[in-house]
């Protein structure tokens, strides 16, 4: 039941990066991983692409090696953004948990124009996994943009990612766990999950969509709507790596 | 930052129905409308299609009528749901909100296997919006599942859907509104939205996947994890129909 009749004519979308999302003011109580992300139009050949902004914060007891998280972007095609997070129970049994999230991050990177790979999310994690040899295990998500718009999306495990579009989340992942704080992860070894858990889902952006992928760190720390108005004061997404 | 290390191995996923909902035992705070539909393997074909139920509780005051909700579901290709949800604000002006979500239905159950639409959700919500001649104006949800388990979505507005698979909601949609209850919509009016406001998703699914469709009746009584347990005790979805 919906009470309120819609009166006014809502504006087109504007050609236009949209706001992006600076982590300067708070405080992490985890380690947090964003990744941003605004499709952007060419009007030449009418097709999307993604501007792509990053910014890391450690764990405030995990500043000296940099966190747990990895990540990459790339340009390939009409862009991709991924996010790793390894599991930091690992450094109980003196296993670095940053060593495998790392590693299976290099890998995506290097496989991400794969013939195999096909742009297709969950074969690049199957690749990138199956190259990955480090001790360790880490939750992983996948973003490829293809040029007509569709962003395919593969997730194992709790990272996540949101689209935004004028001022309103209108796509999300959902996290996959075991139970309160094991989530689905690719592992070194065989009890982990696989590619063949991954979540795979898409969605079509456009023009001025602006997606925030990042590890558990991010969305344990703030609510969907304290991100989506940390977007509205900012308006350059590339200017949220510089942190 | 996840802490747990999976340390047992998960079980394959099986072929049989997912338990479904079922409505009895809560009183409606607003309308409520469900649609169940679990995805259902064909093991000659090796191909998936929907096993529905349905279930519809008019608001309290609106039960004379029929309430304002109304849908239809599909044995069309590996199924088709879909669910409208009529703007309450219309009987202001003496128009009987229920007739242009009930005529939007029935002319998209229709066009469902219409060539133009070709098993498009955003296409069929197109022609069905056009063919709609009441006075009025409804949220509506379309969701089509192809044989190889992918199902695609298209919504305006604040009806949903869910995806739960062993246990998990893994796929949401969400809600679009210009401000505290007043969902994007479908109207007879110019002012309205259209087809091209749909937010346009698609989630692979796998056999046992059970999908939970309503009005935002459904998702304003409900939490997500009142959904999940709800349906971890019941074991057939067909008999969620059976209020």
């Amino acid at each position: 039941m919906a009470n309120s009749m819609y009166r006014a004519s809502i504006l087109q979308s504007q050609m236009h990066i949209q706001p992006s999302l600076s982590s300067r003011n708070f405080v992490p109580k985890k380690s947090n991983l964003l990744c941003f992300a605004s499709s952007q139009f060419n009007p030449v050949r009418s097709e999307v692409s993604f501007c792509i902004g990053t910014h890391l914060i450690p764990h405030p007891n995990k500043v000296e090696r940099g966190g747990e998280d990895a990540f990459f972007v790339s340009n390939f095609n009409g862009g991709v953004i991924a996010v790793a997070d390894g599991v930091s129970g690992w450094a109980e049994q003196n296993v670095d948990p940053s060593l495998f999230s790392k590693e299976l991050m290099a890998n995506a990177s290097s496989l991400v124009g794969d013939e195999e790979v096909n742009f297709d999310p969950q074969i690049l994690i199957k690749k990138a996994h199956a190259a990955t040899s480090s001790k360790g295990s880490a939750t992983a998500i996948v973003a490829m943009l293809e040029r007509n718009g569709m962003m395919k999306v593969a997730n194992v495990g709790d990272c996540g990612l949101r689209v935004i579009r004028k001022g309103q989340i209108i796509f999300s992942t959902s996290p996959q766990e075991h139970y309160f704080d094991c989530p689905y992860q690719l592992s070194s070894e065989l009890v982990g999950q696989t590619y063949l858990d991954a979540v795979v889902s898409s969605v079509e952006l456009v023009e001025g969509d602006t997606i925030i992928m990042g590890s558990d760190g991010l969305f344990d720390n703030l609510f969907d709507r304290e991100i989506v108005s940390t977007l509205s004061i900012h308006s350059d997404v590339v200017n949220a790596g510089i942190g």
